[in-house]
């Protein structure tokens, strides 16, 4: 009995915990030969495969992979038309699997990927072939439905936790008053700019104001707020989210006849609601402006490792495998929360189609009265998720990582 | 005996090291008070002067300092005039001085902070007074002259190396041709630049091109070496100095008739030259391209420090008190390099007026003929300047600072 595994859509700093989560497991419930596809079903269909199993002959290799930054496998965004539009590729994938006796495809992503995992899915079932779909869960954004949190986000809001005390230190330096505003990722849901939120402490007077993209952006509201605040405490940080939108729904970055890059997916590349801003504010109030982007750093630092998030990011590649075993398949292993103090969590799964396509937005009551920053409540569901460190090794002063060959 | 310490200039990771080596070997060797400047002259000059030794008498305290993002005791750009323009001023300065009993005064900085060390020491020799003024070296630019390097530079030349390795693996996770531009801090100098050169390795293909600002900026010429390597490599990384510029002088980020922050030293704010080479490349190749900025994370990325860089900013510090109490005055302490393998470095001493308002290029021959890529010599003489970690006190899951009451 074989295995593939793929890896799909953004990837996270815990996205190869999953994939050794999987393979290991597969290995020790007896599969003879781990597959990986190398980037996504994208490259599964040019006939990009290859036998990892070599690779993971030795532990140390196999925790090199853990701390490797980004999908060690490669990934895409890539949609499978249905199979009415193109059954003929369906075969191609079947025939391609059945050769290389592979009886189990685990696909690691997020909401967009999952499509993937219920269209082969369902086609296995139509041909009533034997092999099952498995969904791992990823996401640094936090938007799938019906899991507690997905693994990626713990570590993605402790990096933006972490830089983001050290950006407040930093504003703060010179006796001048200045904004700095702070791009943050999440093109539909505000959960990675509301970790900003989780700076403040003792030790930090943390971010001033946080733009959800749950909260539509009003100009005049946002520059009274700033201006009032720059002259009680001369510099200030804002978190903003990339996806953040005017009233009338147009994302606060789209310049109107500007062209966009789009993926398969359709979505649009939301860059530059920060540095609108930070404009927006030094013509407006004449204040000193900068506009810091976290950019791809939030998803590829895997030198900021949530312990925590590392740990279940691995689970659920584990769990995954013992679902398959037992005879589930197009679902999702997902993460349920038994208790926040202690912070208890377990795996479970569920049918994929209930995420595919769709958002998990931020609760709005979890946004304070003045949308502008965090409840209580926010701040109990995101600190368990970022506890504990799980760093790199280090080698001659750098982070080591694994290359595929 | 008091003495009174100030922060000029950029922070770096390793500042507040400095910082703390100064004020603990004051108080081994005798110092009753250690003050502290809030916003270095310019706050002194204000008046924000405090008394710090209480937060000295906690070692963990201490060790928390020297883990706090940013200069602990703020900082300033700022120029004082010379004595024959504002004769008032000395005397009010030197007035304080007495005041607090205060025998020596340390400022750690770069070459533009050096300048007050000079005014002061020659006021000081001018009216006979036994106050002794010492430099304390610092800056992520590694462009002071006679030193062979800077604390502060290794630190940030490690973060650069690291998210260069993240960013490399980040670019090619999918199977697009794509360009990559990473803008890198360094007005005039390109060490930060070269920096990038470190990530190559085993594990890591490396940064594709370098554009250091020593290098004048010819497009056609880099139109061709990209448009030649994206059809090679498919993805591209390119570290991008912030002051690269044309053949004629100008720099590239300089649209002309754009108005340019500058600060009282009257350097223009270099910001987006990364960004206007990726819209280039865009333009003229048709290449998906985007540019992240590493901006101020370089100077503020405490939970990225090298442990070579901390302990040498550590030991600056305890060697400007020794020198001053050995009746040195006007003087910068430098780093002399024995050997770099094994590495050794030893501190000396330097008068200030040899680095005030001077700035130390890369060595021309340190730069590969193509003028995109380092030397063998360069990476033998930075690698031991990343070398060791140095990690945050992790506190419910972040890196744990501590604030100046």
């Amino acid at each position: 009995m074989n295995i593939i595994i793929g890896q799909s859509g953004g990837p996270t700093a815990v996205i190869n915990s999953s994939l050794t989560g999987v393979a290991q497991a597969a290995i020790k419930l007896g599969a003879e030969k781990v597959f990986g596809m190398i980037y996504g079903i994208e490259g599964f269909l040019e006939g990009k495969i290859f036998d990892m199993t070599p690779s993971l002959q030795s532990s140390v290799d196999v925790e090199l992979i853990r701390r490797t930054a980004s999908s060690h496998l490669g990934s895409c965004r890539y949609q499978l038309p249905s199979p009415s539009e193109d059954e003929n590729l369906y075969r191609r994938i079947f025939t391609t699997l059945e050769e290389l006796d592979i009886r189990y495809f685990f696909y690691i992503g997020g909401n967009d990927s999952m499509d993937t995992v219920l269209k082969l899915s369902q086609y296995a079932n139509a041909i009533q072939s034997p092999i099952g779909f498995m969904g791992v869960p990823k996401s640094i954004n936090n938007d799938l439905l019906d899991t507690d949190h997905t693994p990626g986000y713990g570590s993605a809001a402790k990096y933006i936790a972490v830089v983001m005390k050290e950006l407040v230190r930093d504003e703060t330096v010179y006796n001048i008053p200045s904004v700095t505003t702070v791009e943050i990722m999440g093109r539909d849901a505000g959960w990675l700019t509301a970790a900003a939120a989780l700076a403040k402490g003792d030790d930090c007077e943390g971010v001033d104001m946080l733009c959800l993209p749950e909260v539509p952006f009003q100009e005049d509201r946002f520059l009274d707020q700033v201006d009032r605040m720059v002259r009680e405490r001369r510099s200030m940080v804002i978190a903003v989210g990339e996806g953040i939108r005017w009233d009338d729904g147009r994302y606060v970055c789209q310049k109107s006849g500007e062209p966009r890059h789009t993926d398969s997916f359709g979505h649009i590349n939301r860059n530059g609601a920060g540095r609108d801003l930070a404009s927006r504010l030094n013509r407006a109030l004449g204040v000193k402006s900068r506009c810091i982007e976290l950019s791809v750093m939030q998803r590829c630092a895997t030198h900021m490792v949530s312990l925590v998030d590392s740990t279940e990011a691995y689970q659920v590649g584990t769990a995954a495998v013992k679902a398959a075993l037992e005879g589930h398949t197009g679902e999702l292993i997902v993460l349920k929360r038994l208790c926040s103090d202690p912070y208890q969590c377990i795996t479970d799964y569920i049918p994929v189609e209930r995420v595919v396509g769709k958002v998990k937005k931020l609760p709005l009551h979890w946004i304070q009265e003045s949308q502008t920053a965090m409840t209580k409540e926010y701040l109990q569901y995101a600190l368990p998720l970022i506890q504990g460190e799980f760093p790199p090794f280090y080698v001659d002063g750098l982070a080591r990582h694994i290359h595929r060959d």
